[in-house]
């Protein structure tokens, strides 16, 4: 029998680091990056259908309640019809959301796995994913499982998960969740091996993770995200598709990173290696890697004249970009704002954003 | 008595090599370059009231008919009561334009001289500029004087006159018009002494200027532009501000350079060599090189954040820009289009402008 998977997509984040594009009112995962949909859109379309051994039902998305219009218009456009759409008063960090997902699972379908994920990642391999998923379900039914990507760089922007032994077939148990490292610390996790990276998704039987948030000690969390879905509940005139947090419980509830508040104290954490051309776009500099570059190196989007550049990420969005005789640059405008800085230099983003954009 | 003088602004060109903020649906000289108000509200300005020994009469301004509502703007905005609008259906060059200067002035009053001058200009030293209009008044009487530019570099880009006799304090006889020299030959010129720069703006008794047009052979674009003068006041409904010259008369009109048809031929020539800060700012790399640099050589006009750059000029127009970590760029920024080169390659922008700007 496939396993039934009740994929809930977490549309957080501002994604800073690829303003101007990624802005609060538009962020990172309503843009199309590296495909011709958004990042949201081909999340969720990675994650429907039947396919050998899995079986996905209708995704719940949860997102801030400012982007509830940019949602409905998202999931209107691409023709997906949500199990729900959670709108939360305000970021609460990836626990509160974990709880949400889970408790929302239970309610859809108790026998269903979750599999909790970023609506902002690319996945080149979607056959890929769907093996790992495909190995790991059996795991999930007592597990939270991890997909870990192997390591081709001392990245310190991710966190590792360290493995130990086999669960099941390409699926271990995990030592340890490894914050981000430093340098060295990364350097030397690629040396030994036996390290990934933690690519932010989760698998698991919601009363495993409710469990477990109880067993890690963050009973509070799981609470307090239940409390303000359970008012939201009661409050609502008509169960409709989307269920408005409720503020004030919501705005109570500790706000943790699921990989602190559980995953680094249970002791039922799995983790699938896997190759499936993951990716979470945290930089212009990294897109323009991921992309297809040109002779030249360059990739350019929207409407672009480019002479004599070499190396460059030119975007355009709504304005045209003409540039000459540039090498190794980031250069994105969009009718509002324009960046320009070194490929090299693209983790600065953050300090270019102006106050009070105009 | 002081003369009394008609300025009669061309408000000609389109000024491409300044895209994406000119073009041609709002060129340079309705842009403020170097100063808080537009190059053609600062040539009106300079031109008006009474110095001594010279009376400014209200100005005629001679522009293309597609710009008629931005002039009609500029002027209520800056509130220059102008003599005349003359608007020209499509360009015919400036021989045609200082036939209509001749000929509307000599209407206004026979006995005024005309300054015939770009509207997209910058004269950064006005009481020089009198200075030069006061030395040349006498000899403008029965001579077309121009205003010739000591050349401080073997520019390509200008015409040269060169000086003979003198003709009256400060004025000279000119010897010959020079077209744009290669570079060699500029050089020599600056080695040679005598040549100045042809400013473009020319002073004249307008019975005079418009015998040199017979004289020089060019009888035939001064009658031109002078029929499509008389047809517009004829079937003109009442004598308004407005001059809408007749199309078809218009459009059978030489075009030509008024250095050319006139000024190259006639014996009428005179020039006096002056130091106005003149520039015709034309490209972005010279704007640069007249604006005030801050200490890190970067000149930054709007919405700008710059970090860590160098010698940059970054303009940003209705749009905010940050740029990070680059040295010797033009940026120019507006809410249809960016524009991004080496200052040294600042020629080029005109292979940059898209053929239908979107």
């Amino acid at each position: 029998m496939a396993a039934k998977i009740i994929p809930v997509i977490m549309s957080g984040g501002s994604g800073t680091r690829l303003w101007p594009l990624s802005t609060d009112a538009r962020p990172k995962q309503f843009h199309a990056l590296g495909a011709s949909r958004s990042l949201i859109e081909e999340t969720a379309a990675r994650l429907q259908g039947v396919h050998a051994g899995l079986e996905f039902l209708p995704p719940v998305i949860i997102a801030g309640e400012g982007h509830r219009d940019l949602v409905a218009e998202t999931l209107a456009a691409s023709g997906i019809l949500p199990a729900a759409v959670v709108l939360e008063p305000m970021g609460r960090n990836t626990a509160a959301t974990a709880a949400l997902a889970a408790l929302i699972a239970a309610e859809i379908d108790p026998e269903a796995l979750v599999l909790l994920t970023p609506a902002d990642h690319i996945v080149a391999d979607r056959d890929a994913f769907l093996a790992a998923i495909r190995a790991g379900a059996p795991v999930a039914r007592d597990h939270i499982v991890t997909f870990g990507i192997a390591p081709d760089r001392p990245e310190t922007g991710y966190g590792y998960i360290r493995r130990g032994e086999a669960l099941a077939e390409g699926v271990y148990a995990v030592v340890a969740f490894e914050e981000k490292p430093g340098l060295e610390t990364a350097q030397r996790y690629l040396r030994e091996g036996g390290f990934s990276w933690n690519s932010g998704v989760f698998f698991f039987n919601p009363a495993v993770m409710l469990d477990e948030f109880a067993a890690a000690g963050a009973a509070d969390i799981r609470d307090g995200a239940g409390a303000a879905l359970a008012r939201a509940r009661r409050q609502a005139s008509a169960k409709g598709l989307e269920i408005h947090l409720d503020r004030t419980l919501f705005a109570a509830v500790r706000a943790e990173p699921i990989d602190i508040a559980v995953m680094q104290r249970t002791k039922r954490a799995a983790v699938v290696p896997c190759d499936i051309g993951w990716a979470d776009v945290g930089s212009w500099s990294e897109l323009w890697r991921l992309s297809d570059q040109d002779g030249h190196g360059n990739v350019t989007t929207g409407s672009v004249t480019l002479v004599d550049g070499a190396n460059n990420l030119v975007r355009a969005e709504g304005v045209h970009v003409s540039a000459l005789g540039v090498e190794d640059l980031i250069i994105v405008a969009t009718r509002d704002a324009v960046l320009i800085l070194p490929r090299s230099r693209a983790q600065e983003v953050k300090s270019l954003i102006p106050k009070k954009p105009d």
